[in-house]
């Protein structure tokens, strides 16, 4: 009798923790990994040669390579190379490097499709993490993938949580990203 | 000998059981979620400049972005914003948007690399899929990547099958998109 | 007694298992699957079209389509359509194409943003690996990530360590990549 109720319990714990190895509402699973950096872009505009570490390299016909594109930028690609901070302080000493490209992608509102890197070299962080998303930039926080990394981020997969902390016209932004890695080797 | 023979079974069953749970043909593999979904693209020639949802951003040199590049358009980028509908109609409500881009790579046929993510926004599903992937255009159907998803796709991957459903000259193309989640969360 | 220390060792050992399965240290990983491809890259530079494999496509302002950018090149993308080899040979018999493109992105040194797939089409491999990663060119090896793949690469990731062969100026570059997969399907 002893058994069979012992073994009764273990089945109801078991689908306990069942229950919460595999739940419903993916805000129920516990990250593996955490991280929240920011990246600073100043775009090149023509007069900020020196200061800008992204530039337009393609526009639809009719754009050009200094100003973003009329009708929301649709067709303009940036590359981007971008110091990363632990803080919000463009200033701060940077533990790498966010670097890709970002596509505005919409003609009647600010999206962009990136595709991008952190390259981290920092005490605490060696290795690179990769981006792929949809970002539609005016709503406060957007979730795009993190579809792998390498070094101290070997084989993860994560979702990353954008949020535009700051901006200054077309010319700067700062980006807070939110890092929740899933899966960690 | 009972028990030997209960457990040689035990072995046997396991065996199968193995054998399907692993299987060396990826046929066998059963999806966990299972979408089929239409993309819309007209790309922009010069004229069509309200109905066009895709653009011509980079050409090779020689070449110009209101017309496609010789050689198979190698070396064209085109961004693009297409409606995602649940049939073949142009015309039917959108559930979402396709956006990325599409870079053709060959110099003697048709293909092309793909970068994009559906934005999907409707009562059935809320999230983005993102994909990468060669697209060798002739040929009847082909698997693309699915690294990445977010909201109802949180951390998805899977096969996308193509096969193009209809086009008109370069202008219009629509994509049948058979997209197969094998690992969901 | 005996069954106690039965136990115990038993516990010492799934210990030692657990350890070596889930190790700290990436390098004890290994991996379900190996590849090592050459791919050879010839940019078009005004006078080699037809034996160029790459176009540049997009650059930054006040530079064009067929001298590489100044500052390293920032901001530079070319798309590509690369033979793979089984050796270092540019001549050998090509088992695939390496096809999508590398973005240019740093404007202090030599580093690339890498996003494209091996098509192979050999007796010994059908189908197709994607990858993403950040290429610090200069970097005797530089890990990007497997995103995913189809065919006979059905789901697959993994880690792709590149190393640059050989390379004739700015024209002919000969990648060595070496390919881990982690995760066989």
């Amino acid at each position: 009798m002893a058994a069979r109720k012992t073994s009764v319990l273990l089945f109801f714990f078991m689908f306990l923790a069942l229950s919460s190895a595999f739940p419903r509402n993916k805000n129920k699973y516990k990250p593996c990994k955490h991280l929240v950096l920011f990246f600073h872009d100043i775009i090149y505009n023509g007069k900020n040669a020196a200061n800008a570490t992204a530039a337009i390299v393609a526009a639809p016909q009719g754009a050009n390579l200094t100003i973003l594109a009329p009708q929301f930028h649709f067709g303009n690609i940036a590359v981007f190379d971008d110091p990363i901070t632990l803080d919000n302080n463009l200033h701060s000493k940077p533990v790498g490097r966010a670097q890709g490209m970002y596509i505005y992608d919409t003609k009647n509102t600010f999206t962009s499709w990136l595709g991008f890197s952190f390259a981290l070299n920092s005490t605490d962080y060696q290795g690179s993490i990769n981006f792929i998303g949809v970002d539609p930039i005016l709503i406060k926080t957007r979730d795009i993938s993190v579809v792998g990394g390498t070094g101290d981020f070997f084989m993860h997969r994560g979702i990353a949580t954008i949020n535009t902390d700051a901006y200054e016209g077309d010319v700067y932004f700062r980006l807070k990203v939110d890092i929740k890695f899933y899966e960690c080797w």
